[in-house]
């Protein structure tokens, strides 16, 4: 490192030129170690920002990331090891689906997630609407977990990938987070250090997304599939819709309840469930299984009862209530005050779905600030979607809120959320590409 | 600073957007206060380096660098203030021949002059070459010496910007030194702290100076003035040639030997000569004499020994032996060895101007990093220019240094530095460009 320079590095990428890998291990280790400025990273991940990364840089920065901390090894386990992740949006409960799904199917799953912030929720925040339910496991229980029941759901430990941790807050206060580089060598770290041979994405597209642009949404997917398959795991990833919330819940109790309720078949055909059956298809595709026979697969997995009681033994395994499985409604926390708003008749034109996050968040079912207190019965129940005619009669949200005057405040904003007006209006196309799936395997 | 939204200004600078003089000042100064990070600030500079800054942007970041500390008062000598800045180069010593010719013409110059670093030298060096001389004079000092004989020349004080200071080691580790908005702001700072009403610069051009293109150069040479004036101060700049030494020495004491020559009228007619009488004169054209008085002026001044008369002042009056300017060679500290170069015949083609100020470096006659001590007796004097012709007994290069193995290592690159060939050479024009001289006063 002393004959590192720096300078030298950085004046490159302002000018457009490409960092070798051996250049990019060399410059962030030494700024993992403290030999190397927050500034000199700063200006260089702005001038990346700017002039762009290639490929050969995004995967040879994965690849430094992933070195930075420990990794999860899975090779003990039987059957394919499989990880999800969501690029994150709202009423986004999928991986409660997904991975029950996938675990009925034999596939094993050892997920690590995070906690919500700012319009988005966190699927750790989410369980622990369910009383008793524990996400603090140590690597021996989720290693025991999987191996007996096929899935496990724990908080990533601080060992995983701390460049990540580190480089992600400087990006967060030098304006350097939009980089579909920098981001997908970010998710795709967190994912190597996983552990998982099979690697599902579902790269979200829309208002409620990073990106809203469903082009950039498809190359940042491609770009994850390739850094994944350099990296020799299995890849794929959907774009999906996220310009209105996937699920009914916005919120976390109130997400877990919808979950549940998917999973009991009592939402069929509903975005949420339709999203889920497709991300577990893909990913039993990846593992192998033909395009006709994995979709096949995974929709007779939940019609008959199976992905359900495959939740039940999760929840039981991670200390939690097992009869939320029964009765969700009852049995998670429920807010006091409960208000409906039924729009005139007309069409719902589209959401601000950012927005709609915002509001859950401000009833105080989300985090606007690193370590905020969450409440997990608040939220919204959003019964209708782009597209959807509406008589006058029809209820369109329904605020679950502390106090009356939380709850009048959301429904006063309502009608600049969920936009309703006189004109028909088309839905939108739920799953918009398929990446790094069709190809001979 | 509460309110001040950090991301979103470096965001929009990102983005190719413009910030407004109040949200400069309010950054910068929060920087300064130790309130925005190094690294904030780092990837805000590569953003304007690589996006530009435009020339609003340009003078307000002018203003926030004066008002970050002291400025000088002037305002109680009688005649016209005036200051002169060269961007620095090889064998510049023009200010300590245009100060005293500008002094006898009447004008007054409190010049606050730095250090050398790397392949230039520094005012204040140079001048403690001279016996008993001090630079660390007082504010107060400074004034009673300028109201008295015209002229002096001390270090800057850290009070003076010291916003450039910390701006300036930030752009250094960070790659973003390559900007004319922020070169010039620099620049021009700490001339608008200076407090003199009329400021010349010189800015120079060629492989010896930091800008080689002359397009690039008088652009900046334009934006400084602009700034200049938008700031109150009558402001004019040549472009100079910087691809060959200025003057025949390169080193302290040899560049101070090589001054009082041509103060001495030994040098008629050489370019550093021609160069410091342009530079006069155009000084004085800014204070309002007219082109022809002004450069007739300064000539008879050097003529008829007033100059002369006024570098002795100086030298006494700061402590100096003023019997240097009679007989400098002997006064000034000697190196115990001297060696020449006698190339081959035929023709200066042209010089690796960077290297030759590096090798007087290697001699010990600059600093590689800050703090070195330097052997102000060292140095190299060069006997010839692009274009001149050599009958393969001229001198080409003495050099000056400590031990006969220095001298050697030194003569074994000069012929890679100062370039011989056959063919016939053309000498490069001196002055490339006036700037903000030639119109209605």
């Amino acid at each position: 490192v002393a004959t590192l320079e720096v300078p030298v590095l950085i004046a490159r990428k302002r000018d457009g030129g490409e960092l070798t890998a051996d250049e990019l291990a060399a410059f962030l280790g030494a700024y993992l170690d403290g030999e190397v400025e927050e500034s000199q990273v700063a200006a260089f991940l702005m001038a990346g920002v700017i002039r762009g990364f290639t490929e050969a840089e995004a995967v040879a920065l994965t690849e430094v990331l992933v070195r930075s901390g420990e990794t999860v090894d899975l090779s003990a386990l039987r059957g394919p090891t499989v990880d999800k992740h969501s690029t994150g949006g709202v009423g986004d409960t999928t991986t409660l689906i997904v991975a029950p799904l996938l675990a009925a199917a034999g596939a094993q799953l050892a997920k690590l997630s995070g906690r919500g912030l700012g319009h988005t929720g966190g699927t750790l925040d989410k369980l622990e609407a369910i009383p008793g339910l524990r996400v603090d496991l140590s690597a021996d229980e989720v290693a025991a977990q999987v191996s007996s029941i096929g899935l496990a759901v724990a908080a990533a430990t601080a060992d995983l990938v701390p460049l990540d941790k580190k480089l992600y807050a400087l990006r967060d206060v030098t304006a350097t987070v939009a980089s579909q580089a920098l981001i997908a060598s970010s998710v795709m770290s967190k994912k190597l250090a996983g552990g998982a041979d099979h690697v599902l994405l579902d790269v979200k597209v829309g208002d409620g997304a990073f990106l809203t642009d469903p082009s950039e949404a498809t190359a940042l997917a491609e770009l994850c599939v390739r850094i994944g398959e350099a990296h020799g795991r299995r890849t794929g990833a959907l774009v999906t819709d996220m310009s209105q919330p996937l699920g009914d819940g916005v919120g976390n109790a109130i997400e877990i309840a919808v979950a549940i309720e998917v999973l009991r078949g009592e939402r069929q055909g509903e975005r949420l469930t339709e999203v889920s059956l497709a991300l577990a298809g893909a990913a039993l595709e990846l593992t192998g299984v033909p395009r006709d026979e994995a979709h096949g697969r995974v929709e007779e997995l939940l019609a008959d009862g199976s992905a359900l009681d495959r939740f039940r033994s999760f929840v039981a395994a991670q200390g939690g209530d097992p009869s939320v499985v029964d009765e969700p409604r009852s049995v998670l926390p429920e807010a006091p005050v409960t208000a409906t708003w039924v729009p005139d008749e007309g069409s719902v034109q589209g959401f601000a779905c950012r927005r709609l996050g915002e509001l859950a968040g401000r009833l105080g079912a989300g985090r606007m600030r690193q370590g905020d207190t969450l409440d997990l019965a608040v939220g919204l129940e959003v019964h209708v979607r782009t597209g959807d005619r509406l008589d006058g009669s029809s209820p369109a949200v329904t605020v679950h809120a502390r106090t009356d005057a939380d709850a009048e405040a959301v429904l006063a904003e309502l009608p600049t959320v969920v936009h309703v007006g006189p004109e028909p209006a088309d839905p939108v196309e739920l799953v918009q590409a398929r990446v790094g799936l069709d190809r001979a395997t």
